[in-house]
């Protein structure tokens, strides 16, 4: 079987819900028709029905064929009325010591989930996570494996919860412990002041570390190792900004409060210190600005696309 | 509320003892003066009485608060007589497994931190670390804060520990089961061989990597995913020597036996294989040396000032 | 004592089996004659029959000298009459969780470790990779103290079962959730699919990322935070290529579908996007190629002297 192929592909893809746009092109491929009801879902919470009735069949269909984990996924997902709860297990789960216990975390979770904070809510945006990830990254097997697996998902949607703890509610020494244990458990280190958008994929995601003051947009995607710090002299306002469907390589290191540009990409390794314009590359150490790739599709986000090689021809001197 | 402010500031500060010099201009706000008795402490072991009393009183806000977190702090300071059998406590739980015993842990940790080495104590070392972190740290709320959730501080007290029985008592095996938890738990792998002054801040911390001869001076500061490795062909004397003052930006890796002299700074990602003298600054991969700041004083430490950017106009050359 | 060498060295060396070949020119140092038995193992399964009774040996002076660790390391070591046992017994209680059962795990591993494929079998690698460690890593304090402390080892191993469970069994679910947990415990990130071979040494491992259609070669040293990866836009056979004796420094970022050939070294914090011929050292960000060492012995493999090195004179360029 081709590596980084999901498992189903071989049957008709059942109708994806109107408003799910992807604009790779490479729309997340879906469970066999056999598997999954491909019906289209009612208009509202449209996104949130269609995604939760692929887990479920997803967890299901291994459940069935792997004695070994089906305790696990009736207990995390299949036992489960919704999304919000089996995300809320999960993470608690995942997050409880053996003082910050796991029922506790439940019901805080839970409870942050089904806010009614609905025109942007944690739920809503965990799903266009779950979608984020399931259409850029070759190697997500599934809605299941992404929801069940990435840490990055996971660190990500303990953040939201956190960041409404900080900036809604007060409840700022919470906001802080839930960081601490999301930066031991899955080495993912966000500030819960931090900003973060929709539709956002960490990859891979050890290492990450974004700044109190640092704002993410959008439809971005940022590799393992990304820090988004601040320059450490000034207090205040003093991380980067990172605007929609920005893509950032492994291991580079955005410091200040800089603002990269709808669009923009920062090579790996890098190491930016000042703006970098929207739709603009930034490569090296310090970094270089570069102009697009020639014939590049200008309606595809490098955050969606998740092209991280257009410039390797003007910028990769090798000398021998 | 602006971020990375402290939680209470609007009210006149406490009086702090008359030897906790802090040469950044920026000292640890104290909590309000109607919440931490003020009074200057004793002169021995001021700092430590000092530090407690204030960790205490935030344990103590944040309980009434919070109640989701009273059992916690309960549990892991406020039932505490001193620090040092608070941090043990801490330390052992987060160390803890299902092989490796808290309460054994609580007991080694507890000798070790009460220990009568008293003229650099760890326990002594510990207040300047957290000291270091509320001076230097915008994002950290508090003392407690950095004791409760600062992987870097709880990694470099254990690190401690594990020197003592590496350098002191000739149990390395059991120095180096320490040493491996931590770099489990926290994703910090510090040799126990290698030897860290006081004062030191270890900024989010992840995927730190400290060699078995490095040396670390007072009062430095370093990042995440910060490197003092071997150069791998050599046994023996192998690992970089930090002077005091040292400012180490994130990513930075600086291989093989080089002196980063007093004072010096390493920009983030840098890649470091030779000497830089003493309030130098080196940046790039390979770094190159650069002049200081113009009108910087030169009183400032850059371990202590946190300035990561006096190099940004010379260094960072953007072509667009 | 001397940092950085064993804990027993002043007594002659016990012979060690034929075909353990080092071309380093350092092989392991054994354990004093009088602790471990010298005999010359037979023939089949010999490495495996001499480390394991190393790795005894070991485990048996450290719980004879340190009560703290004498539970832990009969639990571990001393009680298993195999080295496969032993290290199923082992991995199992790191990566059990609270869904994911210790015991379930023990049964996977041992029936992986034990499988009859015996001419690449799991267990073989895993000899190989212990020797590798203690032949390479100077601060490697005995077999033993790989095998119990180092996550680099640890996830490896746990890495080759996962892939047995891609590759042969199709247990993809499985092999994913094995994937993530290992991503959890020891913050190292391998993909089921990717092929890793013999004699391989994660050192401080923090951080590793090896995507899905990767491939590592044997005898080859990989430090901690390097990633080898796609470059996003392809699906696909997309990763790197990584030859036999290679040698991968710190932080290194190596993407796309590109080749490292056989003994070549890539520096530390190095971008490399295309591809680096046999024996040769790529460095810098982007990569670039550098000769190799005036003098040096031809027949060392990179990846196995270690030597990080070779190309200071000519790569680092300060300006002060």
């Amino acid at each position: 079987m081709t590596a980084g192929q999901p498992l189903h592909t071989d049957s008709p893809q059942p109708q994806r819900p109107r408003h799910v746009t992807t604009t790779t092109g490479n729309p997340p491929a879906a469970l066999d028709a056999g598997v999954v009801p491909s019906y289209p879902p009612p208009e509202s919470d449209a996104d949130e029905s269609w995604v939760w009735s692929q887990i479920k069949a997803e967890a299901r269909r291994d459940a069935d064929a792997e004695p070994a984990l089906a305790s696990f996924l009736y207990a995390t997902v299949l036992s489960h009325p919704s999304l919000a709860r089996s995300l809320a297990f999960h993470l608690a789960n995942k997050l409880s010591s053996s003082t910050l216990l796991s029922t506790l975390l439940y019901d805080l979770f839970l409870a942050s989930l089904t806010s009614s904070h609905h025109s942007n809510s944690i739920l809503s945006a965990a799903v266009a996570d779950l979608v984020a990830a399931r259409s850029r990254d070759p190697a997500c097997a599934g809605f299941a494996h992404c929801l069940l697996n990435y840490k990055g998902f996971l660190a990500v949607q303990a953040h939201r919860v956190a960041h409404v703890l900080w900036a809604r509610e007060g409840r700022r020494a919470l906001a802080l412990a839930l960081q601490s244990r999301v930066a031991e458990v899955f080495a993912v280190d966000i500030h819960p002041a931090a900003a973060i958008g929709r539709g956002v994929l960490l990859d891979h995601a050890t290492g990450v570390v974004i700044g109190e003051t640092a704002v993410v947009g959008d439809n971005v995607s940022i590799l393992h190792h990304v820090t988004l710090g601040g320059t450490g002299k000034a207090v205040g306002d003093r991380h980067p900004k990172i605007g929609d469907g920005v893509l950032i390589g492994a291991g580079a290191t955005i410091l200040g409060n800089v603002r990269i540009g709808d669009g923009a990409k920062v090579g790996a390794g890098s190491v930016v210190l000042i703006d970098v314009p929207p739709r603009c590359t930034a490569v090296g150490n310090p970094a270089r600005l570069i102009g697009g790739k020639k014939g590049e599709d200008v309606m595809l986000m490098p955050g969606e696309s998740m092209d991280h090689t257009s410039f390797i021809q003007q910028w990769s001197d090798y000398i021998i």
